[in-house]
């Protein structure tokens, strides 16, 4: 069985990530590659490590029929795109995934917040991070896939949090990334000379992951959560690491915590439970999120850390995960790559 | 069809590479994995990026029996260590490829003047670079893999030298290399504080590599060539881009220059030739050489630019590749990922 | 007027940085480079930056009289050397500024569970952060120079501590430091390969600048404060980036904060408080410790990021700057470099 | 003494390097800082690393007058600016350096078939290397400062060009460069995602410093030269690395040959021969440009390696030392600061 994709944002790097993928993937046929941006040259112009393998000439998004020609459409779009092309869709065959921020949020006011006025507020994704909602996701119709730092971060402290071991006040998350978060389009933020030998803070308080972080967090907790959440640039391609900081409400050993996160993670094929801190390099390349932990042994603080790749489980690779599940398919389908490491 | 294959190297980057690109072919069981350093240690505490998916426990090597049990035998081990126990395996089931310097050389003498006595100048390898022996390898008992930089130097060059187009006493290869080309063991040389924002040329004319070009562009030529290669340590973690700078005997565009090449390229599945110059990062991750070249509108200079991951085409990738005509399989068996860009 | 410098610990990072910034002290004469390894080589042999400018020749540390011989002693030394040589140095002429840990702590005791048992705990030096310090360094025979790490986060919330304004049981530290700050000595930690495209916490709860942090924070605070610090190794060589997530008793303005910083340090030659917040780029190769801090909009929390070079501010900048403080010298003599941004 | 500098082009990398040479420098007082864009802004908003030093405000080139009032104009712009401004300034008091390529070339139809119409071709300056025209620069009332890869390249070769101890024909000269090369603007060839673990070849056979360098190389030779020179991009932020592969007419040893290159450059304050083949970090950060040298043992190339910073050496530290040379000052002034390496 072979099923039909369209990618939609076929200039960004998700996009770069998502062909990557799905040249790689047994089940599927790419049948489109849409973008306004690069429209006429084929993707591996665009992407020449794609060369040979995805060779599809990239078009002009025509979203009439789309979802009738294919199966899933995977949208790698800007915020604010989306918005406007999947309501056209929806009531079409085609399974849909949003890699944007656009249904991300059960409240519509806190996306307005932080993006744009939302023109299609009626419609409602399935959050598509599968160790939360794998059941929901199989059936759903729309998934609103993650962004990167919620990924970590959620995925880090979910087993804490559901079992509310931990003062929910004091929740500090200080992620780190690597530039490709930044996306294709150069910037001075990303220009190598000044971020090629640099660290810095950005949006230190206002990063517009911080609510998505905030709403899952508070439905894990059955209260309202408001994590403290800062994200570094780091001079590295690809990689999250993000290090949570929380205080126990009461001691618990490692060894303890341990067993609580492997419980929770028991049947999860892409959360990997570490006895040691994970690092960056354990995953890039993969669609690992790995996890790790160690208890202040002078105080009650906690650290736990996690690590993924950011444009694999942080999105395109949880988008072909998302789509496993809402095809039926074998979850590590396409996705069995291990990291590079060295 | 299942084959078993064992390890030997288990530590070093090549056989983690080797571990990886495995756990990723269908037709393989893995059923060894040596070395004395980190015996009783599970692969995947060396090499973490394999936890849960290579667990197997690294143990003392134990030669006796081992070409029975296994069908190939891949030894990434340091130089000087497959001339000691290559020769007891041969008389045995188990088809060998080694990943060293050992068995390259046509002329002991020229692996004795660049590395050490040699202890069983008897034995024969093929020379693994299948674009120049395929038929050879397919019925080899034991290949013996090209190193990283003469893989891409040799790519590069062989279709002008092959038809004598250049001059062949003044080709100069200027090779850049990230640093897990030095191996897995620390030095002051890839120490990050050292090497971290550093360029540096090193043996600069008297690379090991350097005898490996220049027989197999000899034997191209049909005469003796000394190329003059010199390599530099670039901080990037993987991947090589070789530059040569070869003089035309007479004019050649580049259109005409590129058909001699697609030509004699032409069945190759890993070798991609472009019309543009290759970037390193077009091929990490993956198993290709990819290939571009610009000839001198001023002069009668041509620029031929090959880039390989070194540890994949320039090690592992190509082991398994060689594996593969060995076997019988699909050449592309187990290489067909792609590399990570950005 | 010239005074007599001698550096023990010639070989290591911090030593050529003294070396370094030496060579452009106008009021110096360094008259001895002391160090059991490299013992006979040129201290341009070890460190070729230093090539024709500083060719003295390395020695192996002779105590005996050095102390009369120098006006200043900079002991460059791994923790563990200075409580044997400092003692017999300390009735002669020389001031002694030393950079390793072992004068750094008020109570023997703490030092002593975080590295071994002291061999000297009756010698006290004063703790070298001019900034907190300035009177008590112009008279001190014995200076210690605080670690890189506790130089960027004291710095960072000495104001804020000082005056209360933040809840002391939940000072979250989350430094990201550069490679050179693992110092000369080659490991698999900051073997290229393995940290060039990698990111790691390390010492995630027990590093041994925590203490030092601590001790200070508590004297600033009148009251014991244990902050919660956690170091992560980035892919750069210098440079460190200090976010401190700390907790307003009540709320405050970015304005009204950058006020009582500016106070607090109205004085200070090598800081500068920002509107905006540092990054690593705006210090590197200084002397500076750049600060910069932002109130979370959404809740209590404040985030505070400091930067300053590992090697300058972090380490031998600061100990020049002790020198000059306890000689009577200009404080910026030799100090004058600006950061090297790009 | 303190004689007044301006500086035009004030927003670029050069720029910024200006300004933080000449803030070191003890005779010069900076009097404009001028530049289009970012007129209105401090220096220190745009180049950071200067906050505190340098807080003069960019305004718009007023070019009416600027001759009158500064003693100095240090032009950092690009070409094509420098030609229409260049020749209003000359008549008036201050001396010119012109770090553009506009009035590098003896013959204005090179410049224009690599770059574009000049507008005041009958304007000549002196070439900005003091190691070849120290004499000239002295009484220039213009110079133009040379570009960074043709510094390096010139550098390295003169000796044995000068001598006509090489094959003239086969002059190879590859070169690394950092990314900081390509200047201030942001583009998809330096954004990190691209450039950070990447290496390429660019205008491998067609760039514009090749020119330059046949120039130099041509009057050294006293006959035409066409050195073949292909540049790379490498994922650092300051350096250069020249590798030059020549061919020696005549087989000599390094030791013969260092005592040429040592007799050549015997009395230059800023070129170091080394025994060793140099490396960026022997130099970035400092004026030096360090040279060495490996012959073949095995045929008759010769392999000469020149590092410097880009951005000093190459640049901005140049056009100083070419200002204290027309002005009679010390030629160290202001440019005494040593590499930082680690």
């Amino acid at each position: 069985m072979t099923v039909k994709v369209a990618v939609v944002g076929a200039s960004g790097y998700a996009g770069c990530e998502l062909f990557r993928l799905l040249a790689g993937h047994p089940k599927v046929k790419l049948i489109g590659a849409y973008d306004i941006r690069n429209a006429g040259k084929p993707v591996s112009e665009v992407h020449p490590n794609l060369r040979g393998i995805v060779d599809l000439k990239i078009t002009e998004p025509d979203y009439a029929g789309m979802g009738r020609r294919a199966d899933v459409i995977l949208a790698a779009t800007p915020h604010k795109v989306a918005m406007k092309f999947v309501p056209k869709l929806l009531g079409e065959k085609a399974k849909i995934i949003d890699l944007s921020a656009d249904y991300r949020f059960d409240d519509v006011k806190v996306y307005e917040s932080y993006y744009v006025k939302h023109e299609s507020p009626e419609v409602k994704g399935v959050f598509g991070l599968p160790e939360l909602y794998r059941a929901k996701i199989r059936r759903a119709r729309l998934v609103a896939n993650p962004g990167c730092f919620p990924t970590a971060a959620i995925l880090s402290l979910a087993p804490l949090v559901k079992r509310r071991l931990i003062d929910l006040d004091h929740i500090v998350i200080d992620a780190k990334t690597g530039t490709s978060g930044a996306g294709a389009a150069p910037s001075e933020v990303t220009h190598h000379p000044v971020a090629g030998a640099n660290i810095r803070a950005y949006a230190a308080t206002t990063h517009r992951h911080s609510p998505e972080i905030d709403q899952e967090l508070s439905k894990l907790a059955g209260r309202k959560v408001k994590a403290h959440f800062t994200p570094h640039l780091i001079p590295i391609v690809r990689g999250i690491l993000s290090t949570a900081h929380v205080f126990l409400r009461k001691p618990m050993t490692q060894k303890a915590l341990l067993r609580i996160y492997r419980e929770f993670y028991a049947r999860e094929p892409f959360v990997r439970v570490l006895e040691e801190l994970p690092q960056v390099n354990f995953v890039v390349g993969s669609n690992y999120c790995d996890i790790g932990l160690e208890p202040d042994p002078q105080s009650n603080r906690l650290v736990v850390v996690a690590a993924i790749d950011n444009l694999i489980k942080g999105a395109s690779g949880q988008a072909i995960q998302n789509m496993n599940l809402m095809l039926g398919f074998d979850e590590l389908e396409g996705l069995e790559a291990l990291a590079l490491r060295p």
